[in-house]
């Protein structure tokens, strides 16, 4: 029998997330507070509802992906949300990357009702999210890791579980978007070390990613650097800058100082300051550029 | 005709390239400052001299890999050096990492000679030497760099070229290594924040080097570092430093600010204060824990 | 006739602040959440109260010094607060160090109520309070500011204004603090420079202090932390860190980068992790040393 | 009877000193590079020579300020110079700022030939010098620390003295300009801050100027910086980038991190980027306000 399921927030991610649990054969119940933006979706199969709480109806699993802790704590924290329509043994598998200090209160939450918060943020840009072929992490404390399997399969090409701790998977995500805007800065530097003596940039992005970097964010990001292909935005400057406070707020609620994403606090609110907010994350390296008197 | 070269130089990594060398076909004079390090090589066919000078008897190429700048000056300066004996015609495949500065100021003194210089620094540990995977990075003025294939090709995987300028592969160089170290910086990082909240850094460590950075410098420093183990040396810190200390005096002679290169001297520097000089430069990530107050 | 006041917060700042007021012959309506606190000061003549309303009662000017944003909004936001209590033409003195933006929700919430939010951050640690040698630094919208000289001048030696903007003289005071922390960590990078040398952080201190850097900061924290007093706390090294997200926080509101902002955090935070967090807050320079291998 | 001194160097900061000595009754032998600058002082009276070596004659002290280790290592070292002139028994005071491994070098060299070499340099600007308000820190291990002091009360109101190591002047010294250099850059942060939240730079200086900070340094470069008065320079960017590296330098060899130096680095670094070498060197804050987006 079709398993149904709700899904809350359809944006650049979510959308396409949305529509490959719809091609492997799940029927889905989706909310987005831009209701336009579910249309599409409609035309898929999707049944598509006026509130977060509807997309429980008949689903004992809802996912989300939203935009940042405040949004996601505001579709489930409130009286009558969809946690409490869930009910026992319902489960919320919640993709989007948060801080863990939310992601281990709203766990709390969840268990009041019965239901199991599996913290399972994605790794990937909108591209990826669209070619199942994201990269998912999971944490959290119930049995209901394993029955979700069929569903993470749908959205991505492979899981990695960092145990029981709800706010685990999102140190892990935040670490990793922590290590991508580390080498955007770093390759940011030295490709203004690189063009102040007359080598060509790409040539350097490229021979490193054939050799030593030879993986997909020095490989992608350092084409789009070097070539300044910094719009359309994959993934917004000031999201960026959200991502980057939010491994702050959690090293400093560790007692873990982080020196390197200082730099990339202040890197980001330069380029923010600069009015380049809604370009691409990685147009944060244009400032190296000019603190080295470069165009 | 078996063709001779000369190659000065036998430290961990000079060692196995010129094994290689011989092992390729090539007839090698080869010369160290400790003869100690030369004699096993002389079982493999190698023609032992005493003196940097001698290696030039008899070959047009010479091959040098040197611990630092002055090093390789101190055999390529003084009057009566191989490169004067090399004299028009003569080729220099300079294989040490150095500032390009110096590259620029060695390859003048060359051309007085009639000899070229050809930039070669080479990408890679002590193991990559001896299984021949190393990665080369070319560059110099002369017509020289083609000829010299056979030569590159005995002791790497694949050369890259970076133009003329004979101070250009080292500024690529410099730039790889300092990337090296700042990918352990930011993976230092966030192992501390793993550890903070519960999380086995090797499990990071592993989840990271199987999908967004999936290429060698993160899976080899990802696991050597998340395991702590720092010794044997593969490549000793204080070397790490002098890498560093090239990158920022570049950065400075090309007026380029390389915040994270801070960090990295600072953090170096203190693995030094700690007694930490000898073990692998990877070993500069403890300060990082030991400044959350872990072990 | 004397005028009657309402007094918040009886710590180790608000404490010697109300003694003075009553000193100075103002009669005080006192309130603090741990009521032994303000047990001395009934024996002055203070009439103590038990709910922070009632400070209000018979007072058209209450003051108010609580140690963070929180404490502050816990007091004035709920209804019923001394704020709705003072009502049209009542004047509240805040003395606590906050944010900009609370101080500036703060004032609106005030004027709904008639009254006039007067921002007043002092200057000066306890010892100072005491000796009424603070520094007020007021910002705020209202005419009061003339009214309430009599006021600051029993608390303080001068009184110094940053015009209409309600979060002005918060932005101010956030950066002085800042000014301070930033002068004691780069004394701490002299002084271990300075032993590393055989030279006494003493006698460095002295001479900066009575040369270039004669002034309190310098002097005071200059001869604190080359002698190693970091007990008691005049400051606890916690608060400390709280001024300086305040400062971040700030910043990045502002759009600004400030980098020494961040090297101070991680340096707070890295002895946070080390168990100094009920120091004086020049215990941070502690780590300073230890990076350099010094006990 | 009238001394016979030696002076070398007479630039913006050595002119005023020679001629304040002049005035104070010594009789003065003064070599320049360039002579034209000599000229006024022979007005004066001193007698101008046409070598660095010519200063000695008849004179059993010499001073020298110059500008960089290079430029003093120049004149002392080779065969012939006025070291070797001034033999046993002559002293040479060392104004420069210099690095504390040249010093102790120097003094090594001046030991051959019996001469005491007095480590001396000098706290102030050209207009300090010029009205005899310099401080001096003198350390070297002679006897003749006592014999020089009517020659130091000449140029200065002060002397603070730390000991035989003929290096730790210049340890205090350099230390004194990374202060100054931090103080700038702190400030810098603060009046960014400023701005963005409307409160006028200037009257943030005053206020700190008068209170916390009431001392040289932040009194004047507080009101230069917020009133952007970078030109004419009292100190070139440039020479102060010089004295940041020889506090890197010293930091590195004697193993203590400075992260705050760091930054100053990258700040100056990036200030000629931009081309403004020749500004005074506080002009290294525009860059936080341009960081910041503030022009």
């Amino acid at each position: 029998m079709t398993q149904t399921l709700g899904f809350i927030g359809l944006g650049n991610m979510g959308f396409p997330m949305a529509a490959n649990l719809i091609a492997a054969g799940f029927r889905l119940r989706v909310y987005n507070r831009t209701p336009a933006k579910a249309a599409p979706l409609a035309a898929q199969g999707a049944f598509v509802v006026s509130s977060a709480q509807q997309v429980a109806d008949g689903a004992t699993v809802v996912l989300s992906m939203l935009a940042d802790d405040r949004a996601l704590e505001d579709v489930c924290m409130p009286q009558g949300s969809f946690v409490e329509k869930l009910g026992i043994g319902g489960i919320h598998i919640s993709l989007s990357t948060i801080g863990p200090a939310t992601a281990r209160r709203l766990a709390e939450h969840h268990k009041k009702f019965g239901v199991e918060y599996v913290a399972a943020p994605v790794f990937g840009r909108p591209e990826a999210a669209a070619a199942k072929r994201l990269w998912v992490c999971t944490s959290g404390s119930g049995a209901s890791k394993q029955t979700i399997q069929p569903i993470l399969a749908a959205i991505g090409q492979g899981v990695f579980d960092f145990g029981e701790d709800p706010g685990a998977a999102n140190v892990v995500k935040i670490s990793a978007n922590f290590l991508i805007a580390s080498a955007m800065e770093s390759l940011g530097e030295v490709f203004a070390l690189s063009r102040k003596n007359g080598i060509e940039p790409s040539a350097v992005a490229e021979m490193f990613g054939k050799t030593l970097f030879a993986c997909p964010v020095y490989q992608g990001y350092g084409k789009q650097i070097a070539e300044k292909r910094f719009e359309p935005a994959g993934f917004r400057l000031a999201l960026g800058l959200k991502d980057i406070n939010l491994a702050l707020q959690t090293a400093q609620a560790s007692a873990v100082p982080m020196p390197v994403a200082g730099i990339l606090r202040d890197r980001w609110i330069s380029a923010i300051a600069k009015g380049r907010e809604n370009m691409d994350w990685s147009a944060a390296t244009i400032g190296i550029a000019e603190d080295a008197g470069l165009k």
